[in-house]
């Protein structure tokens, strides 16, 4: 690596810069106290470098053409905001570099080799030592990183919601955990496509990838347990609500799950519980937070919970970074609040 | 009744003119071949008869106020589209004076007393012989009908959706159906609350009412079977989704629910099964379709449908004169294609 | 021409039906009472006919790909929803075949000479005897047409605000109207762009092609008289507000303004003048009906003109039906209201 | 005074903390490096304090009854947020107390007296030194102001875009501005009314205030000229695109233009000057920037200007801090990028 040049201050590169989480990640950085962002590379760039309108006087680099020597030779760390066969095939380059890597892909989220040619056949083999990044959850393993994958965006809602009942053996076993997800149209990336186009989407709601999403043996993997997933486009831009019902062990309390919750995010900064109020996309827009509200009906021993973020922050952008902060030892605020 | 001075067609009445399922009536009845509406009525009206803007052209009538008398003497029909409570008085007065009723309100739609006094205590007791307007599985009790109560809506989606199924006994016994339904925000009413707030909704979703919609027991009623029922505000004005996750008897087939759906509906001119291409509000906003997507998980027996109506029109309006069709022997498709 | 195998009734097809204004022909035409959609073509349409789901039960015949003597054989008169190039192409082969043509692309709508190649380019000479199919204007000369020319979405929101004044000689010579117009992204065409994508149009607004849009120079024939025209895109799927600015010949009063629409429309079935309560899309949507409002400013002889369409209806499928019915000597209103 | 807790910070008060505007304060005090949010009211607030769910680990504290004493006990600086009345018998208690008041109503706004009278009859006369806060132009008034009176939303987008050319001497003499404003909802505050309703806006767009908005005068006064103000509601949260049409000087060229904008805004932080790629409102939402693209077409010597702003963050709160900053000798981006 070349002398950092920025005394003190973390030296981040973006490998997909363009698109909207790399975008996100450029307005996340920008005001990062102990980052500076370095490089940002992106496949569409011409070979003649371009500044991002929108990003004027908050970002006025210069997004260029793909360089993996120019990479490696200005960062610390290199956020990979690219399609999974792309991630796949930089991230070792990097840490074969020494650079420290956090890809916002799905190429190294799941261990399991079977499920990894089922449901991402274009990545090869799962490189050693991979953290995944779910904040809350996986803290001590992100300290010593080197590679991180950060969770997909319906993982990160739904088991943030999950995951305090299950390490409390709360859920019945044996499955039957529904997840019914709502998405805004970000989600869907940025290429123009029937499927993005404003008309298609204003006035309308649909499901799609019944049954057959790709985050859903990412989910089962963290939870140890089967769970159907249906997500749905929502005519907004960013922000998921994850609405899931979940079979729990008959007897538990409205105030077991309480203390569950309470357990699990007495440290957590980014995870608020709502309880009777009802979590809203609204207030978790723009922000790195996940709200959680639940209600319990007693008598079918059923829970309900909501869970709401923004994709594009706590399900992506702002994950990566507070993931990068843990990575560097800084207190995981830092830089997005 | 006075003499019928519009020869030969059904005259028509409208109380609560001025909502939305009242405003959709009066653009329905309009265009209505067989029909004339003779009169429109409003709580709100001032004594000074007043038209409606959006609407000149379509219908140049005055909207006055509410006068039992002018009521029962100028209509054969008359369409109730007022707060429960209104509907509970107001009803029993046009019946006893000769004029057919068609409410769509809840006041007549539940018909065990104990339901009737927890979900409804404004309404007092079930007058005889109401009729369940779910048109398409209760035509013979609505040709009868002189009081007919025409379904919520979002029982009108998710019953559409699950009682092919349940007559075919392709459902599992003892209940696990679970209805995630979205609900564009004129379901939430006309009056202006911070609920229906265009700054609270835009770019937001929220669910409401969890374990507690009185639209719950009216879908129960119907399948009699236990259903987990949560509702969302989407940021859309006119239709719902119902996402439908029903537990299967082992062994089903997607053959079988396929024959199910063909035989509810072989002769349904507003049911449209999508099959494998799944339903979106947009196709069948301002129209008084059904369509009805589905999916089975053979594996674990569940079948995953989506039903979605506009629901103002097929969950409120376009249903209600479906069933006035029906009442006067008319095709049920009459005005409504 | 083949016998037309539909009694009394008008053979109508459509070349390009699978764009936004052609899918809104099919469904009016499929209502009308006078018309049988013969045949619908897309030069998109695979060799396999295709049917489209959202119209099924609405029309349920298949799109087909172009097919000139198909079209000819089969049809009275063909719509043409295409880009003004195939448009060009098109409509002098199938005047020759004795089918009178309906345009909605801009190949026919400028009669300088280079005005066209200045912004029509692509569509050679003007053939004789379009008529311009701004219906309120033009009832003579559409009646005997055989190539109309549909207006443009902009035009018909402006011109029906602008001409009244204009033939009443109440606009102050020597130009200065401006014209700000608001549009819904259907406008912008079904292609999936950049410009198109929910998240670049979701909580934004702009303006595009400022002093250069080519419905200027439409516009400008009408009135004989220069125009300010800037088009803006809005977060809205169907419908324009046109905000018209222009100065009144000096002493001119509201009540000459007033008698002026007065005078154009008594007999117009579409447009409503709103007077003090101004227009808004939502009350158009859906229809064919203009709805203009306005306001004088005595002092300084301005006035302001708010004219709303449903850009796919009045401003395009919905004129150009209106303007079949004249056409063939029907109420203007047959199958629109 | 109360000796001050916040070493070295500015304590900031808030009087109407619970309006959009109000908690868009909140969170931008929250973030600010070198200013403490000490006391937060709000006269709906009940006598017990609550909690801004929304807010939460944003700002944990809690919005009181108004309380002048503890208001003027506890604060260097008081942002009102508050309807004009409310805000014209607020601030004198204040100034006299000697705590300093940021006034986000139009109370102040007006200079002269009859147009105070006519357009804020309630507001009383005006006190002695205050400062219009246009950032950008008023800079040296600002830093003194012991009361200071933030513009209204239109007039901030209209006036940094006129204003430069004003100054140049480019606008053409005897007025002819007009200004067609497109807000967002949150621009009509968060009173729940007919106005603001979902249903009302989806899909809709409408001008309203034609001639008669009181921003006008405000406009007025700063440009020194008479202009033609429409403002327009469209369905969107926050945002404010103004399109202006205005005359040049004869024989001004588009150097002139660019020359204008480059001398008043080198040194200005929050303005962009976008040049030929015009400003899209979603690229200033959540910021405090000013995006200002121009056109000018040289034959007739008229210039287009587009402004778009965020009305919740540089047309009220971010403007007022940035106004704070100022007026506290800070960098005037303290806690703004």
């Amino acid at each position: 690596m070349a002398a950092d040049t920025t005394e003190g201050s973390i030296r981040a590169g973006i490998a997909g810069a363009t698109g909207y989480a790399g975008q996100e990640l450029i307005r996340l950085l920008a005001r990062h106290p102990n980052a500076t962002l370095t490089i940002a590379t992106a496949s569409q760039a011409t070979s003649t470098p371009r500044r991002l309108p929108a990003l004027a006087r908050i970002w006025d680099g210069e997004v260029r053409p793909l360089d993996m020597a120019a990479l490696a030779s200005s960062t610390d760390v290199v956020f990979l905001a690219l399609p999974e066969a792309a991630s796949a095939d930089l991230a070792p380059q990097l840490l074969a570099a020494g650079v420290r890597v956090i890809d916002l892909s799905g190429a190294f989220r799941l261990r399991d080799a079977a499920g990894r040619t089922k449901w991402y056949p274009a990545t090869g083999g799962l490189p050693d030592g991979v953290a995944y990044g779910l904040t809350e959850f996986e803290t001590p393993a992100i300290r010593q990183a080197r590679l991180l994958s950060n969770p997909g965006c319906y993982p990160t809602a739904s088991l943030l919601a999950l995951l305090p009942l299950a390490r409390a053996g709360l859920l019945a076993p044996g499955g039957d955990i529904i997840i019914d997800a709502k998405s805004g149209i970000s989600g869907a990336g940025k290429a123009p496509t029937d499927r993005t186009h404003f008309c298609e989407n204003h006035g309308s709601v649909a499901a799609y990838g019944v049954f057959g999403h790709r985050h859903t043996p990412e989910m089962e993997q963290a939870l140890g347990q089967r769970v159907t997933f249906v997500p749905h486009l929502v005519p907004l831009d960013r922000g998921i609500l994850a609405s899931i019902y979940a079979r729990l062990v008959p007897g538990t309390t409205a105030a077991q799950v309480s203390d569950a919750f309470d357990h699990a995010y007495a440290a957590a900064p980014f995870v608020r519980i709502t309880g009777e109020a009802l979590p809203e996309i609204k207030h978790v827009a723009h922000t790195n937070f996940c709200d959680i509200g639940w209600k319990v009906d007693e008598a079918n021993t059923r829970v309900f919970l909501a869970s709401a973020i923004d994709n594009l922050v706590k399900g992506a952008a702002g994950q990566a970074l507070q993931n990068m902060n843990v990575m560097y030892g800084l207190d995981e605020r830092t830089g997005l609040l």
